[in-house]
């Protein structure tokens, strides 16, 4: 599997600078590489780690330089990387399974060709599989959900009763979709569980990350729009409408009766409270606790959440106070003992 | 399925005002509504977002008034609501299962009559399960689980051994009971666990959400009140006493050897460090970083968490700081500028 | 079961003092114990908690002494407090099963003489399996997975292709490894996945808590170093590197590329943004929220983290701000009159 460098530059179309006749053993990125290996700069400040790594050779983008090592310069670096990484680590292909006889399937269930089920997984009733779906072991789709086509769900996900999956979207493993909602109403001292007849709709080309839960609506469905990609070990509450193409990352949470407008981005471990509105193209910085509507194309952080600006002020005065609460008290003294000068000098005059 | 509002009306027991003939198709809440549908406004501040809601009728509760469109008034808006939406939504009803062939069920196992095990789910040595217990696919009951009456789990979630469930409780996907605490002690530069050999104790009609994970005791059980009612992926650490009737949201962290007593509350995101103790009826809000007890019955906010009262004035003084520190820069300047003069006074006097 | 104390005394090498007689039924802490149980009494100021408890004896340390109730001396507390509960509550043997036939298992898979597989497990293409594994029901090993010996995966855990485990290795119920790292770049207004062509490496002795989730790098590996130990309910994004023997309590999250030396210590809900360094064995406060590289040996705690000394201090002046509010605006009044009463003075002179 070995390769000189100057089939590498073959292999991606790239230009070739330096000796062409450099065996190379494998790829990987700059922390990574070894002697053999062909690495990878994709913007110019990194040019300084490529000083000290042992790679034998870089891939680099067009506008890039490169002195001291050999060099392949090629017009979309990430795609020809991913190119020559696959050539040296070939990815597992997923034989032609069809349908597992290990597979629970109910008998209503209606599974289109063309789809694979792998052992261990559960196919409840009135169940829909659309084409070129791929479903792993352990997969547990409960009565009614509905799935488009080339959806793929990992090992050990849940869907519960009616959740409807649109085209093209990836559920990761142990993810949990359509539980109930937290919702109680306290009765006698004791909480009653509100209803629970609603479901969750996804929409096409979504991505749900791994242990992500999504309650289902009290009365209908909650909802995550065309495009949105969610990381994992994400909260989204019962009712909850999620716009297009957000982009929701790892522990965030989302309180119930939450709506989101499109290209949304929330950073890590971000909470809303219930029944907050986030405009579109809203940013919301990591750890920002949300407890008010969120306006259109605004930038918000901290907690409670404000305008990222005013935020930026009150964190200089925040590291300046114990600073200025020194001055301060000095600043007290000297106005009292200029008073005490001052009612002296009141005095002598009397 | 179409209805008459008129039999509609009938179907919960409620006064119709206006047009009894319309035809409703269908239940949905104001954000969903379309023509045709039956709607729901259970506050009277709600009424302005259903004049700008497209649906054919509403159902309110009886001390609310609605002039323009067809309406259905009745004194449990939600048990009627939920009636309606289960008429043009039908739940699926399990079929009376039994306990599947394909279950891996230890000899050694008891489930009583009554009780459904689903295929792929795995009963271990000496596991107990009471009449009316629902066991989904995956679920693992490992060595030595006693379940109560009426116990539902949902598919994957995994009880380690000598798990002890009381009666009525709901316990979902991807939840883990009983795995190890997380505590070490370090010795010659390695991490040495702790003993494992507790166990978690869950009283009757507790609610568990999807991925939360509940560690065992070191010698005797962690514990989980009756009635509390636990949302999805929350944690609560070995050694933790939780109360009754507790309400904890998503993503709240419980350290080591916490105990709470009885209505205690946490919002989304708490966290509680180890060998805390919360009182009666405390309440916790969202994002709260617990360092010390909480008294009962008190209101606790923020990182470190303080009373709510407190937390608020430095809220505003907090929101004030930027504006503060300029101020209090000038009045440093007029200060210095005083005291010169002053000092010019005085030369000029002597 | 039941013993006398001077057969426990016996069982553990202690030395009694008082009544030896006394029968014991039990082993509890001190929050639980009960009459007839022994208890537990590690540190001295337990001593105040234990006149308070119903136990009949009590196990402690060699240093401590004990007066009103008889109790046995032991120079390893914890050690010895286990083999007794042990005796009281046994702990399930697994019985001797080897491989279920009930499990799903690739004919390319290889998996040791002496390695446990259960019924429900999933083993694929090409995986290694060493000696002394357990891997339990509902497990899911992808294509390619090699785990070293004496690796134990409890139930429902997912393993993505190509995952490598050392030695010793436990990952707890629910853990997702390898998941696809949440990298996009946004093209014509849609989220394009990077590429997914890493995998996961895991060293000996590390410790992975339940629903904790690592994802894959994007060319090469994520690196969980020896001796790591992982709560539950973490996130640690793609690429990241991950130093030896740190611990990494519940719920932090750690965003993609990050990299840690040794020993590094994280408390709960700790968040790291993209691309931090932290230093060997540093120590990050729970909840801190951390967007700088972190020093060697340093403590930091807050958001944005901050050294704990510098955080210290903010927060006693924070503490106060509500006061100094007041106060400050109190001096500004002072100033205020002072500067006018100085005016009037002017003008009387002249």
């Amino acid at each position: 599997m070995n390769l000189a460098l100057s089939d590498i530059a073959e292999l991606v179309g790239g230009r070739l600078a330096g000796d062409g006749k450099v065996a190379i053993t494998g790829a990987a990125i700059l922390r990574d590489a070894q002697p053999g290996d062909l690495t990878l700069v994709d913007k110019p400040r990194l040019l300084k780690e490529l000083a000290s790594c042992q790679a034998s050779a870089v891939l680099v983008p067009q506008e890039i330089e490169v002195g001291n090592i050999p060099s392949v310069a090629v017009r979309n670096v990430h795609a020809s990387f991913a190119r020559i990484v696959e050539h040296f680590h070939p990815q597992h292909r997923s034989r032609d399974l069809g349908i597992s006889g290990d597979a629970y399937i109910s008998r209503s269930a209606k599974i289109a060709n063309g789809a694979t089920v792998y052992a261990g997984a559960t196919i409840g009733d009135d169940v829909t599989v659309g084409e070129g779906c791929v479903i792993h072991g352990g997969v547990r789709l409960l009565a009614g959900c509905q799935l488009g086509r080339n959806v793929t769900i990992f090992p050990n996900a849940v869907l519960y009763e009616d959740t409807i999956v649109g085209n093209n979207v990836i559920i990761h493993a142990g993810a949990v979709i359509g539980a109930y909602g937290f919702g109680y109403e306290t009765s006698g001292g004791r909480h009653i569980r509100s209803a629970q007849l609603g479901h969750v709709e996804i929409g096409d080309d979504v991505e749900i990350g791994a242990c992500t839960t999504i309650d289902r609506g009290t009365y209908g469905p909650t909802r995550i729009g065309e495009g949105t990609k969610i990381d994992n070990l994400v909260m989204i509450a019962h009712n909850c409408s999620i716009g297009r193409h957000n982009l929701l990352c790892s522990q965030v949470g989302i309180a119930g009766s939450c709506t989101t407008g499109d290209y949304v981005v929330m950073a890590g471990q971000v909470g809303l409270r219930d029944h907050i509105s986030v405009g579109n193209q809203a940013v919301l910085g990591a750890k920002a606790g949300v407890m008010n509507d969120i306006p259109e194309g605004s930038v918000y952080v901290g907690i409670p959440a404000t305008p990222e600006r005013e935020q930026r002020l009150k964190q200089v005065a925040w590291s300046k106070l114990p600073e200025m609460r020194k001055e301060f008290l000095a600043l007290q003294k000297q106005m009292a003992s200029l008073l005490e000068r001052l009612e002296r000098a009141d005095q002598e005059v009397t």
